[in-house]
C-alpha cells in the first residue's frame, strides 16, 4: 500500500512554510487507503473537525511591551525539564507511511528536542526505537502508549520490555473498549499490506468481536467482555515504578478518579476523533479537567493542535504540553524524518512568535486570561 | 415510476458501511419522482436539515474504564421486553420503492428483531404484512399507524382489522390535518403509478380541499371541517383495547393532555420534516416533552435518526425507542429486505458502540449527563 | 431596457408551485439592469440577507388535535375586514417588470382581495390604477405609497389626487432620506429606459446631491436640508383625514413618536434591506415595536417574506397584515397579472396550510407561545 | 515584482462603486508576491477575516425624522478640526503597488482632506512626501509611524527628521516585536524587487533572528533582546514634543498604563490581521478598551473597515477616527493616486449616507445605541 521504495528524497519540498502544508503532499503520496487510515475519523468526523475549530474558536488579547528579553519555551514534565511542550503522539503502523517509520520519527523527535509517544501498534519493534534515541543525545522523553492486552500476562511482558528498553512513561489508552466506526477507512478498503505489522504485540492474541447472530449482541456478547476497567489500571499502576498516564480522559470525574488512583498524569484526548463521533473537543474538555484535578498534576492533550497559537491555548487552558499527530505523520509520509523534524521547527518556531505577540516569556505567563471568546458560534 | 421489475438483486452493495450509505444509491435507483416523495421535505426543508443538524449539535461527554461486561441493548416497551430501540417508521407505498415493498421491510426488521409501524397508507394489506412476520419468529413490536378517516365507520373497520390481524398498538398521527407545502415532490410531478395504491382504505373516500373560489378559503372552507380533535382521540381511545399511541406531538401541553386522555406513548415526531417548514427540530422537542410527562410515559422520537450516536441522544434525551425513516426506505430502494436488514444491523453495532465507547453497558445507564452542548449555535 | 413587447403569455410556468419560484425565471425574463434595479439592495446586500433569515430563524411549535372547523384568515385594518393579511408592497417603475405594470399587480391583488400600496414611484397615474379596481369588485384596500416632496405644495397635489382618486389610506416613507449605496444596481448600469417614468410626480422637482467639491459634503451640504422631519409628519396628518401610516420604523422610540402624533398605524420594514446595509432585520424591530406601542396600534411588517410560515410569524411576532415585494414584482416579470394573483394565491393558501398545522383557526390564535428560538444562530 | 513602468493610465475602471471594487482588480494588476504581500495576513488569516465579521456582525438600529439639516462629519483630533474621521493607515514599501508610491497616497489623501500616517518603510523618503503635501493646502493630518530601532540613537534620527520635515505626530507601532507567520507572503515568494527599499531606514541595521541552532531558540536567543518595552515609550515620550500615539494595543490593561504614561491617543489595532493569528478582531476589543480609558484618551481604530457603516460603528463603539489600509492600497495599485482619492471620496460618501439614514447630523449623535447585536453567531 505505501511506497517504501520510492526513491528517498529527503528534502523539504518548496511551499511549506506552515505545519500543514504537508497534508495535501501527503495526500497525493500515500496511496488512498493508507491516506484514509492515517487521516480519518470516525463516523461523519464531526469531532476530528470540532477539535480543530475548538482551537480556532479561542480568540487571543494579546498584551504588548513586556519583557520578552531571556524568554524560553521550557517547561517541567516528570521530573525532567523540556526544550518545549511538544510530543509525538502515538500513531500506529508508521512504516505504512514512510520506509522511515517510527524510527525516522523518533530520530526527528530527539533532533528537536521533542518528545516521543511511540504506538503499541508500531511497525517498528520498541527496542529498535529506543535503541536509535540514545538519551545522551538530548533528546525529550520517550514514553510508550500501551492497550491493556486481553491476558494479562502479555500486558506485563509488554511492561517488561518497555521498562528494560529505557521507556520513560506508559501511556496507557482508556478510550477505545472497541474501535469506532471508521466509516472513510472501511470505504477505502483499509487493510496493512504484508511486511507491515504490529511487531511488539506478536504472539498476543486480540480480542475479536463475536460473529454476529440473530439476536446477539456483537459487541456486548463478545469483546467488552475484557473491556479494560479501574481495576486493570490499579492493577497496572502497581505492577511498574514507571509513571503511569492515561490517554482518552475527557469527563472531569473520571480525571479525579485518575488522580485518587495515583496516576503520574492525564491525556486529555478524544483519540483524534477517531473513535467516539461527536466526542466533544478536547479544547472543551481541557479547562474543566483542569478545574478538576487542580493545578498539580500534569495534563497534556492532543487532538487539532496544527498551529503554534494552539500550543499557546492549549497551556492557557491547563496543559502542560501537547500531542502532535496527525501533521508529522503527513510529513513522515512526505519527506521521511526530515519533514518530522521540519514539522516539529515550524511548530516551535510559531510557539515562539505566539509568545512573543501575546507578551509572554515563559510558558508560566501563559494563562487563560490571554483567552477571549469573542463570538458566540463564531 | 418504481422500476419494480429490475431483477432482483439482493446484495449489498460494495462500500455501504454506514446507515446513510445508501441514499445516494437510492437516488441513482429511483425515478426522480420517487425520489423527490421519500427523501422530500415541507416548503424549503429548514426542518428536514434542523432535524439532523440537532442531533449533530450534542455533544458527548464520554466515561470511560466503567464495567462494560454483561451489557446489552435490551429495553421495556409497552409490557415487552425488546432486543433494541429500533423501530422502521411508517413510511406509505413501499413498493414505489422496491417489489419488495412493505413485506419485505418487515421481514428484515423482524430479523432483525426491530418493531414495525405499519402505514396505514401502505401499497400492501395489512393483513399480509401481519402473516409474513408472524409473533414466534421472535420479531420485535407489530403496531399499526393510523390517520382518522372522515367517517368514523370506516376508522372502526381499520381498527377491527388490525386487531383481527394482530397488530400490537395504534399509532395516530396527529400532526396532519393537511398535508405540507411539499414543494420538491410537487416540483418532480410526483404522483402514484398505477398498481400503486393505498390498499388498505380502498373504498374508503378521502377528505379533499374545496377547489378554491374567489373569495373561498381553500383549507377552512374545505377538508379542515373534518380534522380530528381531541374528542377524535378519547373516542379512539374508547374503542379498542390496543395500546393508543399519538404521532407528531411537539408541544409539552399537547404531551400533558394526551397523557391525560391515558394514551399509551406519543412519538415526538414532526413528520419528518414533510409537514410544516420550520418546525422545531425532535431533538429540541423531546427532553421538553419528556420533562412535561414525567417518567413514565414511553416516549418514541423520530427524525434525522442517522446514527448510532443519534439513537444514544435520543435515549439520553427521554426516548424509550426511536423511529428510522429514511434510511431503511433508501436501503430498500436500493436492495430491498435485505437492505433494510443491513441498515437495521449497521444502527444496531453503531448503537453499541456508541455505548460502549461512552461508558454505558445498558441503555439505563444513557442518561442526559452524557450530553453536552458544547458551542453554541456550531 | 425591459422587453414590454414580448408576446404575453400569461400563463403559469410549469414547475412554479412556491411564491420564490418566479426569482429565477424573473432574472431570465428581465435585463440585468432591471433584474439588479428590483432584486438588488444596498451596499453588501447584509440586510436583503438578514431579513429573510430572521424570519427562518424562528421555529414554530405547533399544536395538534384543536378545533379548526369554521376556521379563517380574516382581519381587521383601519375599519375594514379583510379576508386576509396580505397587501402588496409599493414598488416603482412596474412597467419596466412587465407591460402590464401597476395595474397588472393592482388588478391581480383585487382578484385575490390583497391590498394594494401603490409607490408615488408608479409608472402608471395613481387614477388609472384606482380606476381599475373599483371598490364594488370585493378588492382589499388601496393605499397610496408617499414621499415628502421638497415643495409642499406637490405634497399636497398628489395627497388631493390621492383623495379624489379613493385611495385609503396614505403610507408615508421615512427611512429614506437619501438613497442607499446601492452598488448592484450601479454596477449594472441601471438607468429608466424611454417611456417609463414617475409619472404622478411629473413636473415635481426632486432634490438632488449637490455637486461634490473639495472640502464640501455631498450630502449634508446637498439635499439633507430638505430631509423631512417629524414637523412635516404632523403638517401632513393635518392636512388630510386619510388614515395616514409611517413606513420605515425600527426604533420603539419612534414608534412611540409615531403614535403620540395619532399616525393610524406603522409599517415596520428596512425598505426591503435597499436604503442602509446592516440595519435590523424587521423580524427582530417588529416585537420590540409591538411592545413599545401596546396592542392598539396596527402594524404591519415587510422584507423576506417568502413564504406562509413567514406571514404566520409576522402575526405572531405583532404585525396585524404583512407586505409582499420581490415575490409579485418577480411573478409579473414572468406572467404578468396572471403572475401576481398566483403568487398571492400561494402565499394564502400556505398561510392556511400554517395555521392549520400549528392548529389556529383564526388569525386571533396566532400567538408568540407559536415561536421558538431553537438555537442561537442556526 | 510590480510593474512601475505600465503606462500610467489615471482613470478610474467602469464598474467600480465602492470601496471594496479595487480589491479584484488589484489581484489582476498586481504579481502574485506583491498581491499576497499588502492583501495577506498572518498563518490561517482568521484574524483578518474577523475584523470584516466584526463590522458586519452589529446591525444598525436607526433614527427616523430628525433634523438632518446643517449636519457634517467634522472631528476634532489632536487640536485640529478635521474634515472627516479618515486616514491612511501606514503601509511600507507603497511604490510596490505603483509608481505613484506613497507620494501619491499622500496627495490623494490631501485632496481629500484626509489625514496620512506614513510608514517608517515608506519606500519613498519622508521628507519627500512633506514636502509633497504642504500644510497651507487643506490637508489632515501627517504623522510618521515609527518601529523602535535596536539602536536608540537611529530611533531618534527618524524623530528628528519627522520633527524638522513637519510631521504632526508620531505613531509607535507596539505590536510586532517580530513578525507574524506570513504564509501567504512565504509561499508566493515574496521579496522586495530591485529599487523598492525601506529608504528611511537606510544604514539603520534592523534586528535579525539568531539562525536557529539545535537546543536554540530563533526568537527568544535572538531578536527579541531588542523587543520593546514599556521603558522604551517612556523615553521615547521624553525625547519629543510631538504627540505620541500607540498603534497595536488591545488590552484594556495595556490601554490603560499607555495613557497613564501620557501618550496622546492609541490605535486599536491588531495589524490588519498581519502579526497574531487569532487575535481578538479590532471591534471586539475597542469599546473595552473606551470604557478601561474613559472618554478623553483618543482612540483610532484599523482592521476591516471597508464601508461607510463601519466606520460608523467604529465612531459608535467609541472611536475618534479611523485607519483605512487595503482599500488604499488596492486602489493604488489599480488608479495610482486617483484611485485613492476616489477610495477616500466612496467611503466618505458612504459615511454621509449612513449617517442621514441612521438620524446622525453629527458624528456626536453617533453613539452605541444605534448599535444592536441581533442574533449571536449570526
Amino acid at each position: 500500500m505505501s511506497r517504501p521504495s520510492a526513491p528517498a528524497n529527503p528534502r523539504i519540498p518548496p511551499g511549506v512554510v506552515a505545519p500543514t502544508d504537508y497534508e495535501a503532499l501527503a495526500r497525493e503520496r500515500l496511496d488512498p487507503a493508507a491516506w484514509a487510515y492515517f487521516s480519518g475519523g470516525a463516523a461523519d468526523e464531526l469531532t476530528l473537525r470540532r477539535n480543530r475549530a475548538a482551537w480556532e474558536a479561542w480568540s487571543l488579547q494579546p498584551r504588548v511591551l513586556r519583557q520578552l528579553a531571556g524568554g524560553h519555551t521550557r517547561v517541567e514534565l516528570l521530573g525532567r525539564t523540556l526544550a518545549h511542550p511538544l510530543l509525538l503522539a502515538p500513531i500506529a503502523y508508521q512504516r505504512l507511511a514512510h520506509a522511515d517509520g517510527e524510527i525516522g520519527s523518533a530520530c526527528a523527535a530527539a533532533a528537536q528536542e521533542a518528545g516521543i509517544v511511540l504506538s503499541v501498534q508500531a511497525s517498528t519493534r520498541m527496542e529498535d526505537v529506543a535503541r536509535a534515541v540514545q538519551p545522551e543525545a538530548g533528546r525529550g522523553p520517550l514514553w510508550l502508549q500501551l492497550y491493556l492486552q486481553p491476558d494479562r500476562g502479555h500486558t506485563l511482558e509488554l511492561l517488561r520490555r518497555a521498562e528494560a528498553a529505557g521507556y520513560e512513561a506508559i501511556v496507557l489508552t482508556v478510550d477505545a473498549p472497541t474501535s469506532g466506526a471508521r466509516d472513510r477507512e472501511r470505504r477505502a478498503g483499509y487493510r496493512l499490506p504484508p511486511g507491515i505489522a504490529a511487531v511488539n504485540l506478536a504472539g498476543m492474541p486480540q480480542p475479536a468481536a463475536v460473529a454476529s447472530v440473530p439476536g446477539g449482541s456483537a459487541l456486548f456478547d463478545g469483546l467488552l467482555h475484557a473491556a479494560p476497567t479501574w481495576d486493570d489500571v490499579a492493577w497496572l499502576r502497581s505492577q511498574t515504578a514507571l509513571p503511569l498516564l492515561l490517554k482518552g480522559v475527557l469527563h472531569p470525574d473520571d480525571a479525579r478518579q485518575a488522580a485518587a488512583l495515583g496516576v503520574a498524569g492525564l491525556v486529555v484526548s478524544n483519540h483524534g476523533g477517531r473513535t467516539l463521533d461527536t466526542a466533544v473537543s478536547t479544547a472543551w474538555a481541557l479547562p474543566r479537567i483542569r478545574e478538576a484535578v487542580g493545578d498539580a498534576l500534569p495534563l497534556l492533550v492532543d487532538g487539532g493542535i496544527r498551529r503554534g497559537t494552539d500550543v499557546l491555548k492549549a497551556i492557557a487552558l491547563g496543559a502542560r504540553a501537547v500531542l502532535v499527530g496527525r501533521p508529522y505523520i503527513h510529513a513522515l509520509a512526505v519527506a521521511g524524518a526530515l519533514g518530522v523534524a521540519h514539522v516539529l521547527r515550524l511548530l516551535r518556531d510559531e510557539l515562539e512568535i505566539a509568545m512573543a505577540l501575546t507578551g509572554c516569556a515563559t510558558l508560566a505567563e501563559v494563562t487563560p486570561e490571554l483567552l477571549v471568546r469573542e463570538m458566540p458560534g463564531a
